[in-house]
């Protein structure tokens, strides 16, 4: 894996280039989350149409289901699936933490048991995380590593870091064991909600050496203003030639407030969630599709966006299939949704590459505040 | 309306051309059910892809939700659904009969109350349905008639006839006071599982004329052969220049059957339902999905099927998917299910033109019979 910076100023956002065994993506970039094995609603071709570069994989759910024997028939997950662009898989220990039932931390590794087979009892050390990865053929796996709770205290936080980093040097040590592994791996930065130990923990993953380095541990429930300042001091940190993943983030606002912070990669569940749920980015801000104003609205979603739900169908037809739980209704928002986050992180490169990303923001900051309100009348 | 055959031999299995406002109907032909102004999973764009060259939108469903007021708007189904070819619409007689809660026949109509609303009271005239066609602007509308339960004793089948007579003389005037209508309106025939009473209902509504003729009251519990006898005999009362519709069959070799015996048009929420349940129709029968066999198969659904679904996945994909309970498995099943439909139709269309239906006929039914056998291995 190479990665390549396309703007050599000092300002901290960046544009890159990211080569992976299955292409190279433009960064910064969005990766819409495909957890089991599909980004929930589309089509592969949906998702090239819609400039998708890279999708995330979740490790925890494709190991129970289907497995990785079935996946490993098909020579990884993008025979699988019939994706054949770049795929990240995470650790799967963000999932046991937060999915699976009992589940136990030792030195070891996760000892737990599944969600979804009544209880079965699995293990997942950093070997075993990294093993399903490469069986999975990620282009880019991630360390498995701890997650801990907000709020958490300075002693939590602390030990959580410390079988962070010792995990991590297993996780690199299996991946080096492989000859010739086409497949990057990607340490991740944890410490809570501490400075200290976010800087305790960049300097001891980034001295262990990875080809990208991601930050982990945001975006669990702690006010906006503390993830943008645990993200500023975190990105600072790491080394400006690899890239930087922050994971789990965030909303179109986080989203272009971390480029602003020099963050490359990003995922989400949001842009697909929400429009399951009826919640619609757009240029003015979110719109509620469920809402009885829009029942005999002929206008597109967003008049400003040019997806294929805005250029063919109406409000009124997108809440009457949202309304009668129509599968299209879910197709149409996720299209929309993921059309509106990955033309923002394209707008954003965009900008950075003119040097003109302050006006970009500012642009998008006002825009979106005044939509907010107008959603609320 | 103009219905041009296409073949002038005397047997009975027709190919015709079927013009209507929305462009030209090749028959014999299966319409895909949209009862909620959506093919349920798929796009506009897929049908299209599919070769559906006309859909069926249900009265009953797109009168209580989104109503016809918010449909108008669009100038009717086509602009509301971004669907631009033909569109065929039912009466909303049977729903009522099916769906609706308390309900009250009278000589004036069904008073029901809707399933959705939590029991808004509702009047359906004979009239009122034409006027609901027409706000949904179909290229064919359907008369108002009244659909009994199987089995039913000789009386109450020659009373319900003589009601969908004097109902079918009311459609046509409401339908004739439209001055220059494009749309077109077809009788239905009804008598229950009596050939007297069937033929006593085709003379009347052939005597009132309609552009088309429907068979209803058929599927609807009765053993497979009494249905192809009551079929055969009312198919043979019908005029042979206007098209033949047979209301809500059926399975894949009762299209067949029915093509046999001169029918046209066919609508059948089976391929698309079924799909959803992952019961999929194959060149060797029925294959379900959920199989485990199919665990970590990586063949195709149907190995010769050219479908977008068997192109690029595998059964052991499309069988986690559906196990995962994934939109894309609703998504490649219909996809799959309603290709084996359309182009069953279009292949018994050019045996037919080539003057070899028999012998399609025959390859069909040893096929079908052989691939029964080996799914119940």
């Amino acid at each position: 894996m190479t990665f390549l910076l396309e703007n050599q100023s000092t300002s901290a956002p960046r544009a890159g280039l990211l080569q992976t065994p299955h292409g190279t993506i433009h960064t910064p970039i969005f990766m819409p989350v495909g957890t089991q094995a599909t980004v929930k609603a589309l089509s592969p071709e949906e998702l090239v149409g819609l400039g998708a570069q890279i999708i995330l994989g979740n490790t925890y759910h494709l190991y129970l289901r289907p497995g990785t024997e079935v996946i490993g028939r098909f020579g990884g997950l993008h025979g699988f699936m019939h994706w054949h662009g770049p795929v990240l898989t995470d650790s799967g220990g963000f999932q046991i933490f937060s999915l699976a039932g009992l589940s136990k931390l030792s030195e070891e590794g996760y000892a737990f048991q599944s969600h979804l087979d009544g209880g079965a009892r699995h293990m997942l050390t950093p070997e075993r995380a990294i093993e399903v990865q490469l069986a999975l053929n990620s282009d880019i796996m991630m360390c498995l590593d701890q997650c801990i709770a907000y709020p958490a205290g300075h002693d939590e936080a602390l030990r959580a870091l410390a079988l962070t980093t010792r995990w991590a040097r297993r996780c690199k040590a299996r991946w080096q064991a492989e000859p010739e592994c086409p497949n990057s791996l990607f340490g991740i930065v944890q410490g809570g909600m501490f400075k200290d130990l976010r800087s305790r923990s960049a300097e001891e993953i980034v001295a262990i050496g990875f080809p990208g380095y991601a930050v982990g541990g945001l975006s669990v429930g702690e006010p906006k203003a503390l993830m943008l300042e645990m993200a500023a001091h975190t990105l600072k940190l790491l080394p400006t030639d690899a890239p930087r993943y922050v994971m789990g983030v965030g909303t179109p606002s986080d989203l272009v407030e971390m480029i602003g912070l020099g963050a490359d990669m990003f995922d989400c569940v949001m842009p697909t969630r929400n429009a399951r749920n009826g919640q619609l980015f757009t240029s003015q801000g979110i719109l509620n599709i469920a809402n009885a104003r829009h029942r005999d609205d002929t206008a597109p979603i967003d008049a400003a966006c040019g997806c294929y739900a805005c250029r063919h169908y109406s409000r009124a037809y997108v809440r009457h299939l949202y309304q009668a739980k129509e599968i299209l209704a879910h197709r149409l928002t996720t299209i929309h949704n993921l059309h509106f986050y990955l033309n923002l992180v394209k707008e954003a490169r965009m900008a950075i590459l003119e040097g003109d990303f302050e006006r970009f923001r500012r642009d998008f900051r006002s825009q979106q505040q005044n939509g907010a309100e107008n959603d609320c009348q």
